[in-house]
């Protein structure tokens, strides 16, 4: 008798800016992983780079099925991407072809929020926002278990417009999104006039030794309990609060799970935010924070 | 052999804070329809009197399972409602009891997006946007084909906050809310001001003649081209589109319904609108209406 051997295990690929990551998962384990860099030249160099990966990765651990998070749009199978060469490229048939296996293609964000679901923060949850507050905001959606995609372009959710007059201008065009105020970038840009406008603060010091803020700076003003410090940080805390409010208001979800740049502070910054927001909004910091894609990307 | 009749008709119910209205809906069709009194006075009595009618109905029209609609949310199976003396109610069980047949419940403004999208203007989509400018901003969500209800609560649509700060306050606690700025009432109150600051216009005679405005004699003004009106409702129609742009960065939908007072002006009120838009939304105005509940809550 010939053995069947069934391959629960699934190839999960997180393209990136910078890099491309490749995982398998296997009972929802993370079995073998790699990345090569984000070929920014050609359709042709990037499809034929990550095809030739995937291949090398068969060899070593086989997967029967691929999952594939993209930045960018797709539109009735067409992807198109601002910093990768993708342009209407129809990257499923480009894939297959290649392979010779079922590929499913997904918003990088999307995927990162449905893999933080299903295997990480939310597990225990059908109904989920993901927000990724890095240098923008980030975010995705799951409704019923499944990603609220709408015709490719949903889950935009930093480009919810919060200030409507006199609101901060937007690299989308629009004023007053979401992104110009609750991103970790916006939190530094805050910190950073506030530093200026008080030099001889805390946070004005540290400012002045190291040349410019970034995040764990801005932190390091805050465990010294800088006054000004903690001004910016409370006025951040409160947009943020008001864009996780809309959301609430919208979706109802079981969980709130927050991902990027600030939330690696953990209770300093989860617990001044709960203060915040009714008691019934359920916030937690995402657990696997930049691995969300690859295994979003795999369960696709 | 005993003929085994199935009975596909459904009886929608719509539970509002003056009528309850009641449909039999078979085959996508309203075959009967009744009206009683809301009974403010009493859960027992509400609950008595509409499944009194109930059984009147099925004696004309049988059908085979009950759907309602309630103003309120319904948590874990209960429904509390601001203006019915519904509290912590178990609204489905009760019904059941009563009527010996399997009933479900949902929220009506959810109800009447479902039914606008199953029987109404957006048959042919899965994934829709609903809005009802009308005393407030209602609205619901479709999501392939199921609304967004999350933990019970979800579709609060008009309380999503555009204007953080300086925003108007809303009944809800917080300020900027939609609502504020989108509903019809919100447009009433816009020109009403415009009127008394402008007297010796056109809005402003209408407003004088008949002691206050309502959307009837604001579209008059505009229909007279009187500049004064023009404006408000250009400023109206910015605040519109910029709730309709964040659900689109949201939910990026096949189609957005708009339903409630304003809407009943047609293209005078839907060309202009969608000139303010990317030609990439799809905006249409609702079809049924007033009867989206009852055909909403017989499909639930």
């Amino acid at each position: 008798m010939v053995e069947n051997k069934i391959i629960t295990a699934t190839l999960g690929i997180d393209v990136g800016g910078t890099d491309v990551k490749f995982a398998v998962i296997d009972n929802g384990e993370i079995v073998c992983r790699s990345k090569i860099p984000s070929n920014r030249e050609s359709v042709e160099g990037i499809l034929q780079e990550i095809c030739d990966e995937c291949k090398k990765i068969a060899e070593l651990h086989p997967y029967g099925k691929v999952g594939v998070g993209v930045p960018g749009v797709i539109y009735d199978g067409l992807l198109s991407t601002d910093n990768l060469p993708f342009k209407d490229t129809p990257i499923v048939e480009e894939m297959e072809k290649r392979l010779g296996l079922q590929v499913t293609a997904e918003n990088d964000a999307n995927c990162a929020a449905l893999g933080e679901v299903r295997y990480g923060g939310g597990k225990a949850y059908k109904n989920a926002v993901v927000l990724t507050l890095g240098t923008g905001v980030g975010g995705g959606v799951i409704v019923n278990g499944e990603i609220v995609r709408g015709r490719g372009g949903a889950g935009e959710l930093g480009h919810m417009v919060i200030q409507a007059e006199n609101g901060l201008l937007c690299a989308c065009g629009r004023k007053g999104c979401l992104e110009q105020y609750a991103s970790t970038r916006a939190l530094v840009r805050q910190a950073t006039e506030a530093a200026k406008e008080n030099t001889d603060s805390i946070l004005g010091s540290i400012c002045k030794e190291n040349g410019e803020l970034n995040g764990k700076l801005f932190f390091e003003a805050i465990h010294k309990n800088c006054p000004v410090a903690e001004a910016v940080f409370d006025r951040y805390l409160d947009w943020l609060s008001i864009g996780i409010k809309n959301f609430q208001m919208i979706f109802d979800p079981e969980v709130f799970l927050l991902a990027g740049g600030v939330t690696k502070e953990g209770d300093n910054f989860l617990k001044p935010l709960l203060a915040k927001l009714d008691g019934k909004i359920n916030v937690k910091i995402a657990e696997l924070q930049s691995d969300a894609g690859v295994f979003g990307a795999a369960s696709l």
